[in-house]
């Protein structure tokens, strides 16, 4: 059979339909998306494109459309080859967010696949890939022969998005990031889930972040990019599942590129923070669930307990760290792991309970140190970062500390500029706050769990 | 005094609030169309900021900023040393819209000064350069002193846009026309005043078409922008008013180029079809009224009235002919301006009565004979077009010619699609209609007339 004929459309009348508010139909979508790859068309009209797209929005149709022709720009994985079925998650960013250092050997130990694809940091997030790297030698550049072989061998690999992995996307991303078009659901949705079912998943879980230190404020923003990303996967024929989890403190106690790394061994030997255990638990047991490695939710944290109890959980990751090049010594001793000489104290003002965390602004204190990226050319250190003594609902006296700043020099103007932001972040009352924050505020699941 | 730093935005922020529904101060605005001008903001940027404008609007006074700033990117003529008012007409355009040539002569012989900047045809749309280019030798391309020398001498000069004049409206347009940001009222407002108000005129009537040749079919759309451009043009200290006419059929009898110089001559000379003169002396004499030359805009029709009669109105036109380069033979003698060789007639199917004329059609007719462009780089014939016999209202019997086409080959197929386009646009029913079109629809004017 021969491929029908590509129809033939003019940009100009597409940027006129979304402006107008028209829905688009699957080749008026493709045909768009395949001129911004090839780069038939100008940047300047995909800009009005997406600015159009931005303000009227998209149908779930075209969202798994614009999704689908993202993904089929470029390089799609076929795991078909593996055994067991191949399951990952998606984090939509938040402060201390470090569970895919934990997720991917403890799913891998219960018998699936995770194949992941990670980000680096922007903004006041960190990000996976500048986790990873510093660990010394860890390499997130395999190419896709070398990423088989390492999911083969240990049942996880976690690399970056190399550039055969849905290339319209990076495209669009560099001319979203200058043009004031990425705060849409519908575009964050196509270029997230593009990226991750080029991974040739079967499942996939999503950790959609609410709060002060998410990217969406507003749970309701939250639910709704989560509802979209569950609708546009399941037009795509993965099983979905999406947990809107809290991020108004950072998650665990470790902010920072190797700080994280520690905490997330910790985590692999059955110690770590509660916070971060508990949600790595609930993450995992899903993908187990959706992988079909456990009848139910609450049987695949069971076997999360058993698993890291094992100690398989660590042994993978170290497997996966020595198989992609990374210094095996420096898991087995973290105090290997880089680190900066110097500590700050953050301190309390005054005696009562914390009451809320500006958590933003303890990511920017983590970046204007050095430990994230402002701009996507800006190189990160790995051994400066952020210890939280403190969180929410906790007990505090005048002049104890709230957490510690790891940093270089007690002279640089960066430590100072940390510690001030840091010290505004803290709401400290008399009274200890009302609320409990839950750690899962919803699940968005359609099915039995 | 030293002039004040120019504030520094970052282009991404002020695309951003605009897109959240924000509104822009002066600063802003300049800073975007110096940026925009001088070429240090991206094509694509600009293009999300357009975009964003179109679907979410602007405030009067951004209009008026945009205007401002537009209008200052390039030259702004001084034309205070003339001894009288200027006063200018602008008209969105239309179908035999051909009322520049009459106006600019007639207000001039009522001793005011017509500093008169025009454009070309787009669409199905005619344009006075092309019109006045028909005339042989005649330069459209004076540049400013020569504008001025022409102005002093006979009162009246019209010269297309140079290259000093509005560059940001240039650079803007160029990228509105492949980003589908072309239908804004705001854009639109800013374009036409920018260039408009670099004549360096005292008073301007807006022209606004309403109607099945017109560019806004909708009375509402029409009305909605000559009060954004009356408001702009008095908050720049411009005496301003705008005349919503009518555009359901041709106005007059002819269309096309040396046609419709013919007829405008006919008119100067006290003759010509009745709704061209009359809206000729409805628009001359708001000028004179506005220009301050007579006291009332009927005083200023009267006036019109003995200019005409009096030849003097005739003979300012010849006058600029001439100081323009053109063969004043021609003028004399209308029947030495290019002229086709064929005539083919469109005959009536029936008998009845003409009901209603689908305008747009009978415009892009005339551009498939050859007689306007439908890309900016096509050349123009001055010799097609249409004379147009029935109007709507208008008895006809079965055969009888509605109207004929001027061409060079029978045998060519733009004659044969010119006709049967013609024939479509005709509607004749056996009844007459029940209405009758008002030649203007609405007057806006802040003031006593």
């Amino acid at each position: 059979m021969s491929e029908p004929t590509v129809p033939q459309f003019r940009v100009i009348d597409l940027i006129r339909k979304k402006r107008d508010g028209g829905v688009f139909s699957r080749a008026e979508i493709e045909y768009l998306v395949d001129g911004c790859t090839k780069g038939s068309i100008p940047d300047y009209q995909m800009a009005a494109w997406l600015m159009a797209v931005v303000l009227r929005g998209m149908t779930g149709e075209e969202t798994a459309a614009l999704t689908n022709a993202m993904l089929h720009s470029g390089e799609v994985l076929d795991l078909s080859f593996l055994p067991a079925k191949k399951v990952d998650k998606h984090s939509t960013g938040g402060v201390g967010d470090k569970t895919s250092l934990v997720l991917a050997p403890l799913v891998a130990a219960g018998g699936l696949y995770v194949p992941m694809i990670s980000g680096r940091g922007l903004g006041h997030t960190g990000g996976t890939l500048d986790k990873l790297e510093s660990i010394p030698g860890f390499r997130v550049d395999l190419d896709a022969r070398e990423f088989e072989r390492v999911l083969k061998a240990c049942g996880c690999s976690m690399i970056g998005q190399t550039e055969k992995i849905a290339p319209a996307d990076r495209k669009l991303y560099v001319l979203r990031d200058v043009t004031g078009t990425v705060e849409s659901p519908y575009l964050i949705c196509a270029s997230i889930m593009s990226k991750k079912l080029a991974e040739g998943t079967d499942a996939l879980v999503l950790d959609v972040k609410t709060g002060s230190g998410a990217f969406m404020k507003k749970e309701e923003d939250a639910v709704f990019l989560a509802e979209l990303m569950v609708e546009t996967g399941e037009r795509m024929g993965k099983k979905m599942a999406a947990l809107i989890t809290d991020m108004n403190q950072p998650l665990g106690r470790m902010v920072g590129n190797a700080l994280e790394v520690q905490e997330c061994i910790e985590v692999l030997h059955g110690e770590g923070p509660a916070d971060l255990r508990d949600l790595c638990f609930e993450l995992a047991g899903w993908m187990l669930y959706l992988g079909g490695a456990a009848k139910t939710v609450a049987e695949g944290k069971q076997l999360c307990e058993r698993i890291i109890a094992s100690g398989q959980a660590f042994e993978r990751f170290r497997q996966m760290v020595e198989l992609q090049g990374g210094d095996i010594s420096a898991i087995d001793d973290p105090s290997r792991l880089p680190s900066a000489e110097h500590r700050v104290e953050v301190l309390s003002p005054q005696s009562g309970y914390v009451t809320a965390i500006a958590t933003e602004q303890v990511g920017t204190a983590c970046v204007i140190l050095g430990g994230g990226r402002e701009r996507k050319e800006d190189s990160v250190d790995p051994a400066v970062g952020i210890v939280v003594h403190k969180k929410i609902g906790d007990k505090v006296s005048a002049g104890e500390s709230l957490c510690t700043i790891h940093c270089h020099s007690l002279a640089d103007a960066q430590a100072a500029r940390a510690k001030a932001l840091l010290e505004e972040s803290y709401e400290i009352a008399e009274a200890p706050p009302t609320y409990k924050l839950p750690l899962i505020h919803r699940v968005i699941y359609k099915g039995e769990s």
